[in-house]
């Protein structure tokens, strides 16, 4: 029987460890809640209507159709026997009694991406969404436009300025992009479509505990990028913590210790991510470290420590360097691509009774985009802003995306919405499961891929 | 104060009614308990992932942004009042206290639609999802590609044959379109991408009660449809009728009274509408007729018996001719948009003194598709199959597409998988919102538009 490896998580890490191993003399099994691959980078514009969510996911059964060692498994992964080197199975919700026990592994991978956590809040999730997985991103969607659709029927002027007031937490990229689109949105898109209220007059707010927007990136930028989005009206409010949520306001804390109570019936959370629970059963199972935010700590080539067979990847993990000296990769989409590549070659060199030399992270830029032709872009040491910066991003995005057809879908969608200000997937979902399910289950966020999420 | 109009529903018959009075000296208020116009016709395509919400679903505000004598309202209606002329109005879910107790009218339009009738049998729509509605369509999409998602993990036999069946009840256009999507989606799109089974192995199954296939085309045009289903691998079963459905399997009755159960996990419903409630509310008001399928008796002029204020339209209505014979005019969009129009012309004409001539409808013909490049179309006396069909209905529905966005993007899609067999919108939702909500409440049909729906 040839050597069986189990990868968990369809996100960019997994995906591209896959990818790398689909021509060697192994049996892969990837495991995945979702039958797709989210291009996560981008479903902010998912909840804000300028892509609808086909355009950003992609089936996993497409991407590996050809590559006859790949077997794709829709389920959940409930936990793992490091000794017997098994992975447990559970159904996803809608399927009943179909999924496999468990999964047996010569090899695993595991990249299970984070979630956001609310500061030990877990009752403000419910009314401050966040736009990681593609449900909520639809949820959030539902809301802001509810929300414009409720200042126009809203005759109380007090009531009708919270349904227009739109609270973004965390001012890393995530939080920067939303509040940027949010402002497009009333400032561009929505501007007529209502007769009572003017979307021109909503507010939108963006809030962090630091003391500047994009904190990962240069202070030069940072500016650029705060002049960019006051530019289209977002205010900027840094220096304050959020100290409760509550589906009516937001109530923000300054370091003087005052606070400050804003009516806002919109909150959109992009701060704090928390490490998919498997991290924190892995480390339980092999005795490795986790830091705050769940992350677990890896050796040099990725693997658990005291089991070579075993690796993780992704921004479930640290990794430990040569020195010793404990690294926190941004948890962006290239620190995990380079992660699943890296994966798949350690996986072929042990197979040739090699032992693969450490990780290596080749930091190739950051880029965040505010809006319309407004972005701002570290590349090495070249620092760009405003419409080249966006050029680059736009490109940046679109190779990246999987499927042609998505790339040319995309492209179009954004020169038209480009030059006629429309944002076409406007749809308000009434389902009532458009808002995301509650975590905690071990098996909850355990297969959401590595992301471009801001851990602030 | 101006002439007061206000449009109870956004589909094909409201959404025209206001379009054509948008000049005149009126107020008009489109109220609707979603806050888009649904393209009906190609919903079925967004239930076998050929297309993408956004693509079939345009936003009411964007259609009459520039309209200054319209405001649309995103609300549930609760009832009317004829006599003091007053529409009750509800919240719809996810907004709360915000939509007005009541709108008054000096003219109403209402346009509420229908729904899918289960013969009385209300449990089995849990089972049968149908396709009429955005949500339901998505809630389909979601169950067709987890019966394939669960089939190749299902190690039983038996089980495992159930999740690769399936029965579309009803072969009017809808279920003729559906099956045919089904077929090709098994055989084509989704060919290669399992490992334990082949999805080429799939059944799907057309069930009817009458003895062929579009029962409202010549017989010549039911044989040539009969055909290419069949050469798609569509089994159909005619002189039917659906006894049963259960989770786990259809039961069937002939004629001679004997039955036959088939084990099948996923049932599609396209057989027996009903009228929107809010239909059967107006004949209690008014003493109108109410026919089997709910259909409210209007006059030839399409108002309510007694109130020349009052008119109805679409597929919630039948039209005493001047004759006094009642005609029931198809289910179908060009009858709700001729509908639409003239209510338009029916309400300037009363306003200028005048009496409107009677409605009187043109028809243009009848069109079905069954698969790629396969159709059958009646136009006057021209009768179509194959692909030149195909291309008429191609034309029609790109024609009929709300917004210049949205058409490009089908054309593209269509033609990328007119060429590659893809089907790019294949998510599956775990939402538990992904299933229809169950019916019943006076506002729950009564804002869903005419429709392309088979009333049989």
């Amino acid at each position: 029987m040839s050597h069986r490896v189990v990868v968990i998580g369809g996100g960019f890490g997994g995906v591209n460890a896959v990818q790398h191993l689909r021509g060697a003399p192994v049996e892969i099994t990837l495991i995945d809640r979702r039958n797709f691959h989210l291009f996560q980078p981008l479903t902010y514009q998912v909840a804000t209507g300028a892509l609808s969510p086909g355009e950003v996911a992609y089936p996993l059964r497409a991407i590996f159709k050809n590559a006859d060692n790949v077997r794709v498994l829709l389920a959940e992964v409930t936990g793992v026997d490091l000794e017997s080197r098994r992975v447990m199975l559970a159904d996803v919700p809608g399927m009943e009694a179909v999924a496999p026990a468990e999964v047996g592994y010569d090899t695993l991978i595991v990249g299970a991406g984070s979630s956001y956590s609310y500061f030990g809040h877990e009752d403000w999730r419910q009314y401050a969404a966040e736009v990681k997985t593609l449900e909520s991103a639809i949820g959030v969607r539902s809301r802001i436009l509810r929300a414009f659709e409720a200042a126009e029927m809203q005759t109380d002027p007090d009531a009708r300025a919270a349904e227009m007031t739109f609270v973004v937490v965390g001012a890393g990229p995530t939080g920067v992009e939303m509040s940027g689109q949010i402002a497009e949105l009333a400032r561009d898109t929505l501007h007529g479509d209502f007769r009572a209220v003017d979307s021109r007059n909503a507010r939108v707010i963006l809030v962090d505990a630091l003391d500047r927007v994009l904190n990962d990136f240069p202070a030069s930028l940072s500016r650029k990028a705060a002049r960019s989005l006051e530019g289209l009206g977002v205010t900027i409010m840094v220096n304050r913590t959020v100290v409760d949520v509550d589906g009516e306001s937001v109530t923000l804390s300054h370091a003087d210790g005052s606070t400050e109570r804003i009516p806002a019936r919109t909150v959109v959370w992009a701060a704090g991510v928390t490490a998919s629970s498997l991290s924190g059963h892995l480390a339980e199972l092999s005795g490795a470290e986790v830091d705050r935010a769940g992350r677990i700590t890896v050796e040099p080539d990725l693997s658990l420590p005291g089991h070579p067979e075993v690796i993780a990847l992704g921004d479930m993990i640290r990794v430990r360097g040569s020195d010793g000296e404990i690294v926190t990769y941004p948890g962006v989409a290239p620190v995990a691509i380079q992660q699943g590549r890296y994966a798949a070659k350690a996986v072929a060199r042990r197979l040739e009774g090699r032992t693969p030399a450490p990780f290596h992270y080749v930091d190739k830029g950051n880029i965040a985009t505010i809006g319309r032709a407004r972005a701002v872009a570290q590349i090495k040491f070249l620092k760009l802003s405003g419409f080249p910066a966006w050029l680059v991003w736009l490109l940046v995005h679109l190779f990246y995306l999987i499927g042609f057809q998505n790339r040319v879908l995309v492209l179009i969608k954004w020169s038209v919405s480009f030059f006629t200000h429309g944002r076409s997937a406007r749809i308000i979902s009434n389902a009532p499961g458009g808002d995301p399910p509650a975590g905690g289950h071990i098996a909850e966020p355990a297969v959401r891929g590595a992301s471009d999420a801001d851990a602030r």
